[in-house]
């Protein structure tokens, strides 16, 4: 772990959740999808642990082996220049110590930050209450990663997802009502915990988003796609982040799914058009 | 090894050869690029180790460690039900044992079928004889992974790769057509080493093809993209087999720097409208 380099990039990447610009995060799932994004001129990355995990053929969800993962995270975050976000799910455990171990596996994969959700592991969509950790607990997991990162002298940067929303089943306004007052009141726990960012994971609506983001004191994550509010919008609410979980690796594959139609159908290749060339390709994969 | 399992495959994928259907190969990386295409129904797969070298983080052109690549091929295959034939640039080896090695690798991988190619490892466009392997030299390796296979009981299917064209410099036609010439002739001793098919790289005029196919007796692989002859066409000039390269991988790059330039200038989300579900990602890493 070279400690230097960590700790001078998670510090500039807190910073970015602080500046005076939107931080937008496109989720990257392996090297050449990473260098295309820093290329473009993101100032900092996250995985998507959806991308990566169908990637490497497993379904969303910790199916993926711990080890697989990390090693994932590792490939891209050695050939970046940018700070890298790591999406680590529910942490791939159950207790503290496993979480220390988490953050310094996270740290020694390269990468500065990291993704933890309350979602109870393998649960489904349902029940709120039902379906998420046990407030305590989660905040005993972030005190356990804030507290192993500290005294490896890297301040790793916590982004704390609460599903309080993503695990709602019904659309009833007033449960919707409850579970983002539900999601306030973990995230300010959650900040207490350590945590850098509160990740309001599914909180779509302006009201809703602008409710999370004045009721709260840190840093605010919103995950956008296709229908969400354009990024100026997020931003004059006052969000911090945004990133957008499996939808670019989702797009490529709907690519990837009309090339295969047309072949089928029509023997042509046009939604092969528009390509990076083969030089750009691996000028992607050799620079950094 | 499960070899009754990839005796079958084998014999199956050597078969699509020399059906009375032209054998269409997208060519995938990871798991969840091969897991599209066999959805969408095509009957077998190829890998690209370009798109598996940058998506791992390396340039095209044996830059991978061989055990890097053995191990996407497996990953990839281990999740797909039809035939997988794995790139293997120039067999990452430079003497007989290291064919051999090489062919019983790949099987254990789970593809079963190998392109070989006959470019001098790590040499640039340019004079075509200076580039390319002795004719002799690519004859033993081809030869080499004949028996090693033979000896293993599976009739790894070989496509043997002849770069002649795509190492030209010139356009001019009279070398152009020594070229094709030359393609021919390596072409047939290939096949008398124990080659199934001769991939005429970067043959693409249709004149070109015609006589290609026409003068040899084994199957022909055709590489195709934007501007090539529609498959139809293809089929009618007795093509027996075409495959894609680098091309899908750099069409999904393509398409996420589309989405990071619009992000950076709109802040919208328009490159992401059309892409699969977050349940039909999940299904196609689950399903086998």
């Amino acid at each position: 772990m070279n400690t230097p380099v960590l700790k001078e990039k998670a510090d500039l990447f807190l910073k970015m959740h602080h500046g005076t610009r939107m931080l937008v995060l496109p989720n990257v799932w392996d090297v050449i999808s990473a260098r295309i994004f820093e290329e473009a001129g993101f100032e900092a990355l996250a995985t998507t642990s959806g991308g990566i995990s169908c990637s490497l053929g497993y379904p969303d969800g910790e199916r993926i082996p711990r080890k697989e993962m990390l090693e994932a995270v590792s490939r891209i975050a050695s050939r970046l220049k940018v700070p890298l976000s790591a999406d680590m799910e529910s942490g791939y455990g159950s207790d503290e110590k496993s979480m220390e171990d988490l953050a310094r596996d996270v740290l020694s994969a390269g990468a500065v930050g990291l993704n933890i959700e309350d979602s109870v592991k393998g649960s489904r969509k349902g029940n709120s209450d039902a379906s998420l950790e046990d407030v305590d607990f989660q905040v005993s997991k972030i005190k356990a990663i804030r507290r192993a990162s500290e005294s490896l002298g890297v301040h790793l940067v916590i982004n704390a997802r609460c599903d309080s929303i993503l695990r709602l089943r019904s659309t009833d306004e007033r449960t919707k009502a409850a579970a983002i007052e539900q999601l306030i009141e973990r995230g300010k726990a959650y900040s207490r915990a350590g945590a850098d960012c509160i990740f309001a994971m599914f909180v779509k609506e302006r009201e809703h988003i602008a409710k999370v983001v004045s009721s709260l004191d840190s840093p605010v994550n919103i995950i956008v796609g296709p229908g969400s509010l354009p990024l100026s919008e997020l931003e004059k609410l006052g969000v911090a982040r945004v990133s957008f979980g499996t939808s670019m690796t989702r797009a490529t594959i709907g690519l990837l799914r009309r090339v295969g139609r047309e072949l089928r159908q029509a023997g042509t290749y046009g939604g092969l058009a528009d390509t990076i060339t083969h030089e750009e390709m691996n000028k992607l994969a050799l620079e950094r």
